[in-house]
């Protein structure tokens, strides 16, 4: 198949070449193309802009976005629609907002463009040997696109999810126990690192990664951490976030799901970005003044 | 290696059928030795009490303790202790209270008796099959016995974890971030459940586990409950626990160590215990109260 993908980051140049050795062919488009100018694969051409991505593609045309989501993926889509026409498929791989995308999706439809929304997830190796996907749009005619996922993802590692905005929203869920899990396992080093043993914590992942209950890919990937740096004294625990945990909170409560582990796993990666709190300061002003307690001053 | 193995319930005989498959003795004793009869195995033998199975083994001999944590572990040791001599090795394989096995240890150490505290996770089948262990206790001592956890576990799972106490330590943590894994991954759920979309648990659970980021046993787990029952309509949200999760909590607070994820998970399962609850009623009445907002009444 020949497939267009606009942008060329990690995400997006390891896809393209995923695709590639699943002998699709790419036109690649990025603003800046640094990257995917060093690409040197007979099946891979690279297009100056938008507009010679289009031209370069038959209809009905096939195009993959791996953009930033929100304003970039926004800028994109609108730039985009007008090249395009009914029966032209856009699949956004980027982690896009879900109700972004229902809106999206009801503005492209009008216009015939079968839109698909698709969490990807796995990192940029699984972009590059094999994702997880989860795709959201139109059933009949997601059945012409489906040889693509199936190409680029691990054995079993797409699904079709329904309607659109059902792929980013499973994704959003996704990111949402990703956060809890992390934290928990986060909590876990933590009370072994202020324990009385002495514990080698590289060697503590690596035996619960076999036979144990808590084995997974989140612990494999901090087995690999310890590895490297056995206490990991080299790095500050300041905890950031791109959004997704955030939108799940939003949807538990929009939705009025009891979700209180993925929302303190969010606020603790809040309270991780400072070094000191105005509520800690509260809290010491007031049992100074009930107390008499000391409290720390600057 | 020839080894006692007290308590022939799921976990014991299941380890010590595992044992004998790798060519090891076993001598059993339970004081209800029902399932532990019908096998037939030459390398098994059934002792009619723990007297006659210190006697049928020699020194130093090597006992493994699979019996339930808590009072009964307390009294299969005290009745086993002046029994053993000097050199003699105890294993407890039970969920013990890291405490309680410190305690054990200095008393069985007046005796010359080494004692090792084995958390063991993976399950029924792990015990079988391949189980997860971490052992505390003399290093020196461990060496001769080794090769016994080398036998009964997974490649790469069985870890000497430091001075008595570690393993067991170290399993409480091990359930503690189990908890928190298993809230996260079930508030996931509950939103998918409250969403707009119409998902296939079982194959979310299937393609999570194919690629993404939190692909894990736990993830597996639930994929095998879904595909039995899609949504889980048969069984009632009640979750019950077994100690370990609130020794971890216990723990975290004797040690000032923030980890409230694990803390959450454990009061979530408190609360899915009671139908109403009194914390309930009274917010209801305080809203009443000043607001004049209705109750529901009984």
């Amino acid at each position: 198949m020949k497939i267009g993908m606009v942008g060329l980051g990690k995400m997006g140049l390891n896809l393209a070449l995923n695709l590639m050795d699943h002998d699709h062919e790419v036109v690649g488009y990025d603003n800046n193309s640094a990257a995917a100018e060093s690409v040197s694969n007979k099946s891979f051409t690279l297009a100056n802009s938008l507009k010679d991505l289009v031209k370069s593609l038959s209809k009905p045309r096939k195009i993959w976005l791996m953009v930033p989501a929100g304003d970039i993926t926004e800028a994109v889509i609108n730039e985009l629609a007008p090249l395009l026409g009914a029966e032209d498929m856009l699949i956004d791989g980027g982690n896009s907002n879900y109700k972004d995308t229902l809106r999206r999706g009801d503005a492209l439809k009008e216009k015939g463009i079968y839109f698909f929304d698709c969490g990807t997830s796995g990192g940029t190796d699984g972009a590059r040997q094999g994702a997880c996907t989860m795709i959201g749009g139109d059933k009949e005619k997601f059945a012409e696109i489906e040889q693509l996922f199936k190409d680029v993802t691990v054995e079993n590692g797409y699904l079709y999810t329904g309607k659109t905005g059902s792929g980013h929203f499973l994704k959003m869920v996704h990111n949402g126990i990703e956060y809890g899990m992390m934290q928990s396992i986060a909590e876990g080093f933590d009370i072994l690192n202020k324990s009385e043993f002495d514990y080698d914590y590289k060697n503590v992942a690596k035996v619960w990664n076999n036979g144990s209950v808590i084995r997974s890919w989140l612990m494999e990937l901090i087995e690999n951490a310890f590895s490297k740096d056995a206490k990991l004294t080299e790095i500050r625990g300041v905890m950031n976030s791109s959004g997704e945990g955030k939108w799940t909170v939003e949807t538990a409560l929009d939705l009025q799901a009891a979700a209180p582990v993925i929302a303190l796993s969010l606020m603790m990666r809040y309270r991780s970005l400072e070094d000191d709190t105005f509520s800690g300061k509260v809290v010491a002003a007031l049992r100074n003044e009930f107390g008499g307690h000391d409290v720390l001053k600057k």
